[in-house]
């Protein structure tokens, strides 16, 4: 994670055209999502096409309308990528952190957040909460896009993300890791009355309808924070802060 | 406080023009803030300058250039206004809430939060962690807008939201009524060696500059987040919901 990497504006991520496509690539960014024509076999298109499948690009097979409609420039040729502001890390990478600083592993694992703003601020607790690192999935979730890294403060800068193709299997080797998963909830146990001093990776839920099944499954126990109004939940990045801290908290008054 | 006036449309509260403006301000909507033309006298706009003395509204007199640039109908003859999305309560209605729940108050005060996202999160936290109330100040800060109306997840339609011309004397008042104030802080003691059980009111700063300092000398203790990361500070919101929460778990645990 070099600081030069923040960028500002988000159009800087926006990368359209073949030869500009091939050359982020080629050049090492890191391409989050790629747009590109459907039912197009050309050369060129499929070169990109199988640098997108070495680095497991998110592929959306579009119209040109829809091409038309996402191109800044008017000369996409095709093709448009979405680079990230900043790189990814590894869950390995995340572990080694934890490791290097001898404490207990504290990882977030995010379920499907949408909101970049909800995403940056997450980050932005991971940091100020001592986690070693946030892992979110691939599919359906936003990724490290420039409103992200801004919404983040700089957080980006400092604590680790990943980026992983299936939740569900990398918490199945995280937990031969030794990690614990307490999943955010609605119902259940209240997270005070939870020991979360261990090594714990904490799992919050997307805006819309929080953790997958498939994910919560994986999980082993819930935490919930007390609600005591008339809505249905707190703004995800309030309730990841909450559950944070309460382990901050616990692991300070060891 | 009307389940129906959860306004969608965000344009649909800017009204514009002599007749409508007047209009509003005659049928009872609570107007955040008026633009009007400087430099002008005539008839009609002094009648509205007289309503918006009466109700306190935030006058703002600029140029042609600015109310053109502000216009969505391009109508404006030299005034617009921007009503709030839902009424406002008053600090009395908030303390009459506690009363009558036979609960110790418990406030959130805002000193100066600027972005929707952030006081539409914070008011939903404040209705799931049984807060009274929110106080905002009438100026620096956003109101109650469509954007936050929608941030709040419906919670506006709940939890009373009282807009003050002067924090700082608002809190003088309140602590005349027994109340105790906590300002969140960067240094200080950390909020969970405090102990928040009894009547109080929370005080949360703007997200560039925190609390300032006329409201901060008001506050009678400063409560922290313990910080172990690398940036600044946490994003307003986050914060104000890892405080709230605190509370929450203090009380449940009297």
């Amino acid at each position: 994670m070099e600081k030069n990497r923040y960028v500002k504006q988000p159009s800087e991520n926006q990368v359209e055209g073949r030869n500009a496509v091939l050359e982020a690539y080629r050049s090492g960014r890191t391409i989050d999502k790629l747009y590109i024509l459907k039912e197009n076999k050309d050369g060129p298109l499929q070169t990109i096409l199988r640098e997108a499948k070495k680095q497991e690009t998110v592929v959306n097979f579009v119209s040109r309308e829809r091409l038309a409609q996402l191109s800044e420039t008017g000369r996409h040729q095709g093709v448009i990528a979405v680079a990230a502001a900043c790189g990814y890390a590894s869950v390995e990478e995340i572990l080694e952190r934890a490791k290097s600083k001898g404490e207990a592993p504290f990882i977030m694992l995010l379920d499907g957040i949408e909101d970049p703003h909800n995403l940056g601020a997450i980050i932005r607790t991971a940091n100020l909460a001592g986690a070693h690192g946030v892992i979110i999935p691939k599919h359906r979730a936003v990724g490290l896009t420039a409103a992200v890294a801004r919404a983040s403060a700089g957080a980006v800068n400092y604590t680790p993300v990943a980026r992983v193709a299936n939740l569900a299997s990398t918490m199945e080797k995280l937990k031969k890791e030794g990690l614990w998963f307490a999943c955010a909830a609605m119902d259940g146990a209240a997270v005070y009355r939870q020991d979360l001093r261990g090594p714990i990776g904490l799992v919050i839920g997307s805006e819309g309808s929080g953790v997958s099944r498939m994910v919560r499954e994986k999980c082993d126990f819930t935490v919930a924070i007390p609600m005591r109004g008339d809505i249905d939940s707190l703004n995800a990045s309030v309730a990841a802060g909450v559950l944070a801290f309460e382990i901050v908290r616990q692991r300070e008054n060891r």
